[in-house]
């Protein structure tokens, strides 16, 4: 939303905090749609009209976006807070997702398991993991990081969909890998994060996250399933958790311990990949906005990206830029 | 060769110095053949009969294989040098290569020249440099490195190969990198090792591999071809300098910056990954010898390697151990 | 054992591995008992006399020390190999163990739990595990670690119960810390180390030991008891899951994530201290029999370290030295 | 001070700075008082009253609390400054200081001097040093920090009592350590903060405090004393001079050498465990006001700070929260 | 410019932002002089006089300097935009410069090969290097970084000019250094600077800069001269590249080799010194403005940085402060 | 001393230490003179002629050398002990010690002193510290390290002296130095050094050195010649605590505080250079014996040095390398 572009639109309220001006008490709103978020100020006296203010109520507003030191801030000339029934109303519209479905990448993930899983006692672990109830629905709205990466609805199942294909492509260059075992762990490395996430507009790390971390909290959930699968090889099953508990690589990113296996070190690399050429991606859109080759610098990269020439290709049509913003080639 | 084993056998000197003990002067020499190296001993006064060695003689030894301190020690009881023009002598013979022979691997580096570089200006590119007769020459026999992996004739080819071949199997799964820039990169990244290291029985570091590292001598050889080249766009030029300059990832392996596109970070991650499978490979060889499931402390990857129990899988033969001790999936 | 003397003792084969010298074959083998280890050899042909032998063997051995390259080393005359079932033969006989037997040191944990936990669901909660007949049995044999500290028979017991008495102790200093629950995360903080170690002769790390780590392996071990635990809020589980997984303190020490409560900093603090003190209590043995002021250069803990002068103290007798060589004060 | 309230106060300027707006020059001053700082302005044409003012003036406020940019701010309508001679002020009023009395610490200190220092020389030395009258006075008023923790009168006494307890505490756990040395070393540890920084309202780095250190000047204070001791053993003197230039732990926290004995690992600890212990106890302070489980993120401490689930415990009335805010329980 | 004061005078335009207030547009400007860079606002209705600004307008400005926030802001009362080719207009008036001309200090550098470098070959190579059109021009012009020290007009040369000096002096302390060499390194150890950095108003990194940094960058332009000299030795044109190339001296300053020779460690102690010496520079002509002797926090040096007592000197008139504001004293 | 020599020569005993063989009792031994240090052997029978031997007994040996393990080592024949009052016997011929003789180092030292020295206080302390005799004994005999660099008899005084010098010699290049200041600070920067080794035979830390370091001493012993002088302005005398105390540079590596003056920076950087400096020297010296270009790898420098082609200069007459083998070129 540009400076001096009037606003008359609907937005979940992700925050609201009453503060006191010199000409009477404000509100200080950040308000929130799929697309992003925007801070606002209802000023006195209109300001009044509104004795309290919760985040998660979905209001229409019209008013005007200014600039405030450098920022885009929006000026609330009139508010109506919408009833929380309003059959117009569905939470899900006003929070980010993934271009692609959720339920289409999670059918990615479980045709990833039917093609590559020869073994039963996988096929059929996986199967009962991913038809969880509980752990299907959390998959289904995760978001793959707090802030940085994938931070959005279906966030967790695109990374993951994401990792498990680069560990198949790698095991055609790599074929003595144990494929099988790599991609149960590849599905499965981060699905602690649905735990350890609150997702939803807040999407704060939650208790449990904070005081044990997404690793544990995941081989905590697989553990039941471990157990009662009969058919599953011991050592299979030790494998699959040494992939979650290293999938960091190093202590210092809050690995317990490091990578032992060769596919420990692939999972390590796909999901280390994977997040920064999502973050990588971001910054892509962000430039294209605004026609720049070089992102701001990256606290997270601690860099500054380059968008580089790209090589003439006639076989891609608009050369490099997928033809909508979804970030994620589903049908590769 | 076992301890209490008896030797008849040729090998190359790799070294040979002379020592003195409390009953004569004797000779400490390194023995190598196409297998690996054995230290051993001419004691006096047998040392007495060869006034001087040195490395690079082909020899006919005959001895016994002795324990020393938990090494092996070959004891010479005879030994003859063989003439330097002895149509039996091939010195190559002597050294350790890869598995599949270089030509074939540099066969198989230009197939995926001819599958992926659609642009023409690229394809050309390519071609020259690889045609170049000292370029090639050296790319065919050059190690991969001083001793941690690929330490072998072949080996920069072999990993070569392997990265470009993961490069382009991640371009499948994310379709927006450039494909061509990125494999030019990939062909290209280790080019400068082929003069950073001697190679041969010795295979050290060059004064010129010390003084400026591989990094900065791979793209002073790519230099004049880039200049030559009219066709190719200067950002793509720019692009894959900046590929090669980068690839070492961090400041603290030696890159003089870090990668800032999504095909650098792609680059510098198969490079590693690639390094370090060859580590556990080599392991894993050893560990078949001996039967273990961890393999001793490895120094470079700071940890200890372990073999897991692997999914059973009917259309692997031996369950992912290779057929021969050949490493490389040439055909895969 | 000092160069020069005789030897006519029964121990316990911790290694035995056959080499080859010029004379024929030899053993290399390192003999065990309750106060250390020694290397020895049996020349040929006395080696002939023992086609095979394995670590575990208990023997009489007739030889004499010898000094070797600034190590003693046992020179084997004569070796008579007992039966296993022989009633002369304990194997705890031939490994170190802690001073204070571990049945006392576990009662002192015990006595611990009844001394300070008043809440019943805590108290009911310890006995139970402390009550685990596989759980106690391990505990009772488990040594502290690999071999750095406490790396022996009780070496877990006697440093978790030191760890469980310094919080107890900085609880009365600090009075508003959570006493109860910090005393159940004192005493199970390293319960994996039961499991991540083997103990016995080789005590190296167990497969899972190097696969997962004792913080996850504890917390696993944990979780069916507080399952079954209704009355034991899930507040306090979540904090004692905490503490357990954390109590490393910092990502490069393996610990997943980092404290957060002032228990968690408290018990990071006592752990850590406990293993150094335990370290340097082992160096004033050895330098007590020297007479040194300074230790050798400790690698763990990356400097020499010094006995200084005491104040003097007519309370103590013997002035700061132990009247035995006991390490544990139980009785304080 | 919350937004909207009204104020008639006194407060102490502990800063004052003229700035220019459009509508002419405005006063930018920083408010003082025992519980706290707040900004404030006086904006035109008021400002023009006070053609200058300074830090140290001690003032009688009325105006208004607003809150700016998330930060609540003192809109002066009068101000009066009272005369530095004035009966009714005491600058020592508008100081933040410890809950508990600096000369009740002080005593306390002097309390575990009596009580454990049972060699004479020792005694009199602590006494020597804690009667000079110059140091008395220093440590009586002495924070114990710049900002990060116990930086208010008293706090280094505070700070000192707390670290000389645990080190009593831990004593009797591990009674082979040299119970008094380390108490004199607890007691002086810090002793050089009283030079180092300033104390007052402005509390800030003395020219001494960045060019030396409080390790080096705590040396130097120490160094008359030692000298002029002729009973206490030497090599008890250099256990001490050890202890205060070893307590910092690690060269990289500036201390010039690391603990070598002991008794300075434990100090270390000790110093390091109750600043850490202080930083949270006042996070907690601010936790409760907001009723927050979660500290915002603690730069210090590199992480968020949690209040976990308490222990129910009838012998605590109020359940692990001090009765009044005093953070130190003296009489524990 | 003091808040209060005051304006009419010329100005480049650094940037120009429009910005929309809650009274219409208004203009972020960032005004420039050779002196420094102060921000501005134009306001709603005068803003509307300008649609639109550009970046490297010259302007004529009266106004009034406000203080906004604890900065000075320059509020626009009036603003001419001059003509670019208005003779009175001369671009170079508007960036800062060093004290002594850039043409000045080039000839000093060139002095230096005149005094040492008595090896024809060396001498003859350094005067085509620096008589080359386009190095002597950019070498003229370029700062010596982008924003931390001698970021000005011949801030790449004041910096050569001072790190081959005292290049120059160490020679004279180790006369086994090899003088001729040296220089060569120190004259041409941050030409790539050149290239790396736009330098004019903006003074950003460029697209090479940042992909390859400055030290290939600079080896490249050598490049072409060292092939050209038939009379300098290979050895020494290997010394002189290896000198540039570990100049930063360690990895994690990105230098792609460490300094393997004498002479490349005193280059590189020089490069580092004189950049800290420069900064400390700074800061104390900022610290003699306001008469404080401790600078504010220096985010590079990570530390503050003092000013010490002088001592006494009759044979300098001011005591240690340069007569004028010119930092480098060129007829030392 | 080459394998196959004989000798017949004076040693001084750096160690001695009995041990056992199947031969019976042997003594290996440590013999020293001023050109370096050589393992050997007293076998049995022989070794029972001398029934104890202790370091520091000055010996006449006749033997031969070998070589052991790629290490030279002499095998005794006879050995004779002199007598302590032998008139033939003086310990320091024994001794490795600086090229120029410590006395005329120390007069250049204070050469230095009274030709930059113009400040009457500064000169009077300079002269004061110098000429105490202890002091003095102790600096003309103090190496300037334990091993890495300057470790021999008059290394601290060579050291010093390059050190002033190196910064006497930055001076000329930045004038803006207190240069006086920063000679004082640079003659007693290592003083502590002088007390921190033992220096002698065994050259080894004392137990002060171990305790507090080098700096700190160091700034112990100018405490009472600081507060004798009263002229000397007490911002000067800060100022050189301050050199000493910063010294190290970084908190890394044991500076208790990190420099905060331009003249900080230049003694770190001159102490850092001159060390460094010393210790190619040395590589070179052992280089320059067997012709090699590299040195073998140093574990100081972390890194293998070369020497480089050295630029023809017909003003030294052999090119480089000094022509006896004194390090240090006193009347440069």
């Amino acid at each position: 939303m540009a400076p001096g572009q009037p606003v008359d639109d609907l937005f979940l309220l992700a925050s609201a905090n009453q503060a006191q001006s010199r000409n009477g008490p404000y509100w200080n709103i950040t308000f929130q749609d799929a697309t992003g978020k925007i801070d606002g100020k209802i000023w006195s006296p209109k300001s009044q009209d509104y004795p309290s203010l919760e985040p998660g109520l979905v209001v229409r507003v019209k008013g005007f976006v200014e600039s405030y030191r450098d920022k885009s801030q929006l000026r609330v000339d009139h508010m109506a807070i919408l009833e929380a029934d309003d059959p117009d109303v569905d939470l899900a519209d006003f929070l980010p997702t993934s271009c692609v479905p959720p339920e289409e990448l999670m059918e990615a993930v479980e045709d990833l398991v039917t093609e590559h899983m020869k073994h039963g006692p996988w096929k059929k672990f996986c199967k009962k993991v991913l038809g969880n109830t509980e752990i299907r629905s959390r998959m289904l709205t995760a978001p793959g990081a707090k802030t940085v990466h994938h931070a959005y609805v279906g966030g967790l199942l695109e990374h993951t969909l994401q990792v498990s294909r680069a560990c198949m492509a790698l095991c055609d260059v790599y074929p003595a890998l144990d494929r099988q075992t790599l991609l149960a762990g590849a599905i499965f490395h981060d699905l602690g994060k649905a735990w350890e996430l609150s997702g939803g507009p807040a999407n704060d790390y939650t208790d449990e996250g904070r005081l044990f971390g997404h690793i544990q909290i995941g081989v905590e959930k697989l553990e039941p399933f471990l157990k009662k699968s009969k058919t599953l090889d011991d050592g299979l099953k030790m494998h699959l958790k040494h992939l979650i508990t290293s999938h960091h690589g190093e202590h210092e990113f809050g690995s317990p311990v490091r990578p032992k296996t060769p596919e420990a070190f692939i999972l390590h690399f796909a999901d280390n990949m994977d997040a920064k050429l999502n973050i990588i991606d971001q910054a892509y859109a962000e430039m294209d906005k605004t026609g720049q080759d070089w992102s701001p610098y990256m606290r997270f990269l601690e860099r500054n990206v380059y968008r580089p020439t790209q090589t003439p290709d006639k076989s891609k049509k608009n050369n490099g830029k997928p033809e909508n913003q979804c970030l994620l080639p589903l049908k590769a």
